[in-house]
């Protein structure tokens, strides 16, 4: 049943396989009289793919988006706007083998019952992290919303396998170096060190997990809807919805359940004028809605479940045991990849809450 | 907007405030031929209140319910079920000094700023704990539901203030012992340090935070929708929409960050003839969608914001910093008033899917 | 599955039965600072009842309404908006014989198909005109909503049982006129023919039908929200959930069938410096949207199913054919009645339209 | 605001514009396992254009459908469905003298206002009758999706310009004769008739309008969601969702209000052993579900309102007045190509309201 659209004013539906002819998202309820050209996405769907090929599958994507519709003369009209990723490099004989063994770790075996089968199977097909690509190209028409209103949004790896930053970088420091390496971390001491567990691990025909952070500033006070679409809730839905995603936790998260309350607090003082906390254990959040100090957030990447190493699985169909070693293109580590997407999905989330909120107008000033 | 509703199928709506009339639901979608009685609401509402007068806050509520609609003849009719619960112990007047001075950690500030100031501010008015007595008696009415199918969710205390289980309990614990004491902790040695934590918070004017876990049990493979209407997905945002809340993990969750896939790919095999893991570091939900192996979830709360000890804050109205210490009826954790509240929360969520997934049919049989 | 709400931004949740404890709605959505009293709902749902005994049914609700939520000092808080009408003149038993006979013209038979029998059938139950209250006061709210935009919104009776006005009345006398005779039809002469019609047939065990025109005035340009919830489609849908109604038509509406273009098109003309067109047949709505003429649309009810006259049934239980009188209370038109109501189901779409247009504010000022 | 969607199990979302890339639309909720082919959606397609050239417009669209997802080994796969029409024979040069001077009948002049002039107002851009082919598209995927169940959509013209059937054709006739001339009437002689007025109209640099009426055949008793998301409530909605409609009645429609409750009544008998009634003034619809008659419902087009003859209007930019004849290639009346579209939405919404009642299953039988 309808399940492939978020949001409720900034509404984005994605479609799409691995290994079809493409994937695609429709966004439906962005403002009109946004300028917008085909580069403006383009540069984020770039981002995705470290340059650096030790550390990420072979897969080659071109990546060309198409605007389908809902842009004339460089603006957004106020209609659906649907944007177009061709498949190029795909290779579906790799998962001929795979229909019926399922790989551990992957959605082919719910994915095999729920769908009585009809699932296409080819690569996670609908399931793939390919899908990440139409949620960059949506959060890049986000993203560029928010800046109109000055609204920012920066995501960066905190932490690799174990390996990790000690603390939230400055967010200056954050948007000038975080894109400086293939780990799209803005230390780039630390950064070293991620890159080692990255190729030790494909090396040993394994992978790993890591955390990525992100943090929006300039955000007014009273984002998000309460009770059920609070901005923390309305994240955290659109954070699970990419692939490999275990927690979602703002501010002190997991954390402050070993806090007390004069602890976790956030007393509220008076800086230059304007109502301020001392501290941020809220991430910037209360009661659903946004405080107006930065919103801090962390994601939890479970290692790839693609490894060469051999592992125990079943063959669904014949109900045997079986083993299987993952062959073909795949990542080591999706955080470095995840990082633009965590960004671009917190920029869809805060676009949809924005115009909900009457913080974005339905027609921008031309 | 539109924003006090969640589901899609079986969609609950909630309204009310902490220190007005009452507070109340109205459930849209629950099958038609359900055995329904005021005396199922009543249990699940008083688990939310432990007996012990120590660890809670001093407010009493009676919590009767009144089935106002949607059930006829001791069965649902499949139409909507609105609830109601009367607010008969409020003390309004204990909060009219905070009309302008703001509670750190309360969503006060944000509320009057997003509200222009027409906001219930009395006891956090709609966004008050209050509202947990609302959700728990339309969680009852889903755990009915499952019930019907064999489902069934267990939450129960992990961690208080650091104080905690060193690993999941087994079920049948958690189902037996749970409610034994009033820290709703499965194991009854780590209970009485929690409850000693908890009181020397109290005694300290001060609270503390902690863990809630949640399993369930018995739930078919192929339970979510992805993309975005995701099991972990949906669960979280439902769960988000819980006061206190600050973060969520499914199976190893951020832990799963820290290892390899070879660690953490969940192996298949055949058990007794079925699909079945060796390992659940999903939690049971792999693609979205859940895997036949146990859902496993952990909910982080904070430390309650209502602390008798100063804080520093700001008269907004004024806009002159003051201190506050907050006088009055309040908890020193909410974590055993959580337990309830996030296992009917669940089976909100898991209710609503499998009606998605057509697990549920539309009409029980009678 | 949850289909007991309409709209997007101002949402109605409508719920209760016939002869249950009562009937009410849920707003969700309501742009805080509006000021709202019991009174100014009281006053619409008095309008539904003509106090001229013998055009309506004898059943008497008092219908006092309880705000029992979002509603603080006086005005609307931002938060879901509960209004209960308690049901206090039931004769359920009036209505035990027809739990098997089901009555010719009402939605006896198929509820019972589709709710397995568990549906309420006391007197429709869920399917009752007796709906029609909760609507009025869902209605009213959003009356006031617009009127606080200077948007007014007139329904008046055009015909009974094809007795009935040659063309549009004037607003000015819609506005003045209405409300003057228990027909609900501007002009007094033909409310008076309306009576004898409606009076015959009651006389005749027999029943009228009619149809409700509604005109709104001072309706911002480009209202509605093209494609598929554009102006007329939202409100179509709307109206179409009051009971009894068959058809809806725009403007010229059925008749535009048989015009040509030249007749049909309104041609634009600028009067007092403001865009006008020469005629209304588009009824104020073109492509989906308000033009900035009146809008205009007409409601089909047919007449009462509830006849005392005798008429061939099936007993679906014994699956034999059977005849049936409906002895009781009910109403020989419901047209009187239907005219607040439609006027109050419009205002509710036209609310809706407006905030997601933009055009209302989420907090109105105070 | 979000408003390019129908549906909310079988969620059709729409896009694109007359004079760009392109039209499409995406099917979210179509159940797993359906056989599709682009031929199933091209013969949809094709029925929209009579080959009788005299009677439409000369624009030409091969339509050629790509089926960009969704659809893997030649069935259904419960992902979405995205189905593009690339535009091809598009003049847009043809509008710019039209920027400003807003086409009378056209959605020209609120959608300037509307949208800020950032609409796309090429040919009426997203307001154009090129969006049917896309409704069509969808159409044909409902329709497939409804023939596995037994149900039959039939639409055809019932009147042009004021010419038309006496009365409702019988199935069979309407089955068969619909598409063997032009004007999609069942009845030859009286499609001859149309035909002549509507090339009369042509001639005449003017345009005419009519009417399409639809039956739904062996519909099982209980499809629709009361109260809001009732039969007919949601068959308006989606069918006012088509240009140029003006109006919609079920059964007795309009012609009800002149009726007496007697002989409005369907009165119950049992036919072999089945619930039946004696006529169908209902149209088959009850307290908003279906009664297991046939579904009969009327669709009132308007004249197109391109027309060769002069008329007055506006230049907005400007703001003064002017004349406009409307040149280029445009249809004298649209209802021969709505008559598939008339079919198609019907058994879109038919579609939905099937899945949402349990009645087609999420996964198709292979």
């Amino acid at each position: 049943m309808w399940s492939n659209s978020i949001g409720k004013a900034f509404v984005v539906t994605c479609f799409g396989e691995s290994h079809g002819p493409g994937v695609g998202v429709t966004i439906d309820g962005c403002p009109a009289g946004l300028p917008l050209e085909p580069e403006d996405i383009q540069v984020a769907l770039e981002l995705r793919i470290p340059q650096d090929k030790d550390v990420v599958s072979a897969r080659r994507e071109p990546d060309d988006v198409e605007i389908f519709s809902g842009v004339f003369q460089h603006h957004t009209t106020g209609a659906p706007i649907t944007l177009h990723l061709r498949n190029k490099d795909t290779r579906p004989a790799d998962y001929e083998s795979l229909k019926d063994v399922v790989r551990p770790g992957h959605a082919d075996y719910p994915a095999k019952v729920k769908y009585g089968g009809f699932n296409d199977y080819r690569g996670g097909g609908r399931l793939s992290g390919r899908m990440t690509a139409a949620f960059l190209a949506a959060g890049a028409v986000a993203t560029k919303l928010l800046q109109n209103k000055g609204v920012q949004v920066l995501a960066y790896t905190l932490a690799i396998g174990g390996v990790g930053l000690e603390d939230s970088p400055d967010a200056d420091v954050a948007k000038k170096m975080t894109y400086s390496n293939s780990m799209r971390c803005p230390d780039e001491t630390v950064a070293d060190k991620m890159r080692k567990v990255v190729l030790a691990a494909r090396e040993d025909g394994d992978s790993v997990g890591g955390i990525v952070e992100c943090m929006v500033l300039n955000l007014p006070v009273g984002v998000g809807e309460p009770i059920f679409d609070a901005l923390d809730a309305e994240l955290a839905k659109i954070i699970f919805g990419i692939p490999a995603v275990k927690g979602v936790e703002f501010g002190a998260g997991f954390h402050a359940a070993r806090l007390k309350g004069s602890q976790n607090n956030d007393q509220y003082v008076i800086i230059e004028g304007r109502v301020s906390t001392v501290t941020n254990n809220s991430g910037g959040v209360l009661g659903g809605m946004s405080t107006g100090m930065p919103l801090l957030l962390r994601v939890a990447f479970k290692p790839p479940s693609s490894i060469a190493k051999e592992q125990k699985t079943v063959n669904v169909s014949k109900m045997e045991e079986a083993t299987l070693g993952v062959k073909g293109r795949h990542d080591p580590c999706v955080v470095p990849k995840a990082v633009p997407v965590v960004q671009g999905m917190v920029a869809i989330g805060i676009a949809d809450l924005m115009i909900r909120g009457g913080m974005i107008p339905r027609v921008l000033q031309s």
